[in-house]
């Protein structure tokens, strides 16, 4: 590696005190020519360095800072983005160093605190609810029958007159039939919400009944909804009422089958539809990937609550109780990293694994289950993207419909966000015996910050996004999850006191 | 906002159940179009919804989850980052008001933990260091008459013999100028270090006087090879000994002026060069940027150290004692993010906003005092481009002229990190009256680090670039720092006792 201009001895030319031309010394400088300033000695160096080390000349240029704000430098921070993944898995690795320190470990398997009476009601209960999914059924297949009876009527005498009398005489159909739909859906929801609030005091299993009686209250309107809808279709074609080109596969009343509503009730969505695209066959990898991350992922936010949540949750009691707001806000911090870990872990657990599981194993097409809701720049993005299946059905059943009656796009939102907000309530009031409000108003809330984040939607300027997408996160998961989990946590301590003493 | 075809009334055609056309049920399909399955009803109604808001199908073709690894699927994760930095300011904020409640205010701006002898010691090293660079000068001055000399008998006669007497007369001025630089520049370091070891107790003063010390015994060094470089290529003028175009305007001896010293004293950088690239002007603006970023940044790092960093080390002290490996990794975690954001204040403060300001006050136009570290891929990278003016004076001054003697790339960087080690502990372990060679270690443990991560360097599929950048933030800033900052700490108090019996 040496260099050969060091090794050759220096060969005087005699040119006295003159000083001579520069040389190239380093890959930097390397555009500088290296012609002679006296013209003695014109001949390009580029490759060879001057032998005297000591003098190259390294400050050459006007060079500005990286971090100075001049119109021709521009820096790359994408270190920056590494080191904040670094610190945060540094500082949170070092909270689960310091609470097993604090606390040990807390984790218990074989120790449970739920009675008997819980499982067994919470089970029959979970068995039963899907049966009004039947009994809508059976409405829908005596409907479709009077229906079929009034088109083989029409046929046989096509006076004007005779199909305006058919058209009355199904009108009674038309409400008998709706009236059913309304006791059924009602008897499923008020009935569940009554044996959870007042028999089944644990509040996973009472959430877990309420949550399928949901999900079947839903399946059981959209299913009358959609029937109601392509009956009427069937009694008056017309131009306008052209249905989706997908439906031509299984005409209405054919759809009115107990195969095909069995489907829509094991189907990863709320919105019936006689037919849905489907994947051309089960990959049963693919459901294996699946239910093991949702095995590991349940086991995951078990630990996380059992280990982490619950002592911050405890340790805030006192603090919500004398109202220190410098506590509460140090509480509500503390929490807000595990609840959105949580969250997360959960929302991936249920819309990415079980809901793709389950579309799989049912070759059912649409996988559309969320779009990127994180990278919302409102809080309306947030609302249409993070759940499409209730997105969705609240679209088709309760905003499309009333749009279509000249109802205002906001007033149809409106009542769609008191909807949500009544059934979020059921859904956390009642399983924990607190109809305290928190999750209504939280819903309520939604309106004004949709109302405030709209117009960063539209703002050309990526800055806009970035503040939107940070008012949705901030808004959302660092507020308003950990708030509202530690004011039901709070309400449920002031009703039962401990959490240990929950069975007595 | 009505919709016309809602309004009006339904259009009987008569033609029993058959099924309709598909329509346009929402944006999402406006790609099916609306042709009439049967042919009868052929127009499109790309504009028009179906009367029946209830049947539109939403889910009408194949789609896959964006977090599913699909060919066809691409997802964004910006959002994600916009939350970690949420997280992170949120974890941050809590520890903020955490501390707050546990310790209250501990800034004290009244009270000072230094002793009277300190800073007048201190404070007359600081003003006396800068006088051996006027030594250096004397020995310059006079090496530079008798090389005038030389030069001047050999124009009177120029034959080969009398040149070779020259040349043979020079070499003592040669040995005596070496001789003397080498006095000066030892008593320059070994003086402050004994006078700080020995007197000056408190840690921040000596290392302001070390410091002090080891830039002008570096400026001495710089200015003394590169003269005596430029000499001989005086001496010797030949093609090989060309020197760089932009001295020209200064040549040897021109340069050993006092007005030219005071201006390498002064100016940003460790590397001696007849003449800088200069800026046309002062901006003052710039200049009063600069040093109001410096003061805060000052005032934020005085407040962190304070308030965060010192409780932390503090608490540090009992779980070292007992070598509890837990708590002192939960430790080091904890202070890693401080001393982390202490140590990011610290380089901008200096290599931003001070060395800035003082190379616009100096019209010094070579502003380039430091690179994108933050993106290094590797450890070597990091080295060359966070103090770029330590990192030239290495390359210019020992290195460089290292290799151009025969020596392997390798071998000389293992002397560069042999006297930067040297240094390091010189600078840290003689004001903490601690020689324990934990500076010295961690300096030379780099050698393996950059010979670990220079193969990542050169990976072109990012994921290499990510991971060298990773293990630097890691190796670095996140164990090397706080780690050597307790281990420095503990020594110091196992010599001391507690920092506030400092004076004593």
């Amino acid at each position: 590696m040496q260099d050969p201009s060091a090794a050759t001895g220096a060969v005087s030319t005699g040119s006295g005190d003159t000083i001579p031309s520069s040389a190239t010394m380093n890959g930097r400088l390397s555009t500088s020519g290296a012609n002679g300033a006296k013209g003695t000695i014109g001949i390009k160096q580029e490759t060879k360095r001057s032998k005297y080390r000591h003098v190259a000349a390294y400050h050459a240029r006007v060079r500005h800072s990286s971090l100075t704000r001049e119109p021709n430098v521009t820096a790359s921070f994408l270190g920056f983005r590494n080191l904040m993944v670094i610190v945060l898995v540094a500082m949170n690795l070092r909270l689960i160093i310091e609470n097993f320190m604090k606390y040990g470990v807390l984790i218990c398997i074989r120790c449970h605190d739920y009675r008997k009476q819980d499982v067994v009601l919470g089970s029959i209960l979970f068995a039963l609810v899907p049966y009004h999914l039947f009994i809508s059924y059976l409405i829908e297949l005596s409907a479709s029958k009077r229906a079929k009876q009034v088109v083989g009527q029409r046929k046989k005498d096509g006076s004007p007159e005779a199909a305006e009398r058919d058209q009355r005489t199904f009108r009674l159909t038309w409400w008998l039939s709706a009236f059913f739909h309304c006791v059924n859906t009602l008897l499923s929801l008020g009935v569940t919400s009554f044996i959870v609030y007042f028999y089944i005091h644990h509040p996973g299993i009472g959430t877990l009944c309420e949550l399928q009686a949901l999900i079947v209250s839903f399946k059981i309107c959209s299913y009358a909804f959609t029937n109601r809808d392509l009956r009427e279709a069937m009694l008056n074609p017309s131009m306008e009422s052209a249905l989706p080109e997908i439906y031509s596969s299984c005409p209405y009343p054919r759809n009115i089958t107990l195969g095909n509503l069995i489907y829509f009730w094991l189907a990863p969505t709320l919105v019936y539809q006689p037919v849905y695209p489907r994947s051309s066959h089960i990959r049963w990898s693919f459901v294996g990937k699946r239910l093991f991350e949702f095995v590991c992922l349940t086991v995951f936010i078990w630990l996380l609550s059992a280990q982490y949540a619950a002592p911050v949750l405890r340790n805030s009691i006192d603090k919500i109780a004398v109202m220190d707001v410098a506590s509460i806000l140090e509480r509500v911090m503390k929490l807000s990293t595990i609840s959105l870990v949580i969250w997360l872990a959960g929302f991936f657990a249920v819309f990415q694994s079980l809901l793709n599981a389950l579309a799989e194993i049912l070759r059912f097409g649409d996988r559309e289950f969320y779009t990127d809701w994180w990278n919302s720049s409102s809080l309306g993005g947030y609302w249409r993207s993070w759940n499409r299946p209730v997105y969705l059905f609240m679209k088709r059943h309760v905003f499309s419909p009333l749009v279509g009656r000249g109802w205002s796009p906001l007033a149809a939102s409106t009542v769609v966000f008191l909807v949500s907000a009544v059934l979020h309530e059921m859904l956390v009031g009642i399983p924990t015996h607190n109809m305290i409000g928190v999750a209504f108003a939280g819903m309520m809330f939604q309106l004004p910050l949709i109302a405030i984040t709209a117009p960063l939607e539209k703002i050309k300027d990526p800055s806009g996004r970035v503040i939107g997408n940070s008012i949705f996160w901030v808004s959302f998961c660092l507020v308003g999850q950990p708030l509202g989990a530690l004011l039901y946590f709070f309400a449920w301590q002031a009703k039962y006191g401990s959490v240990s003493k929950m069975g007595a």
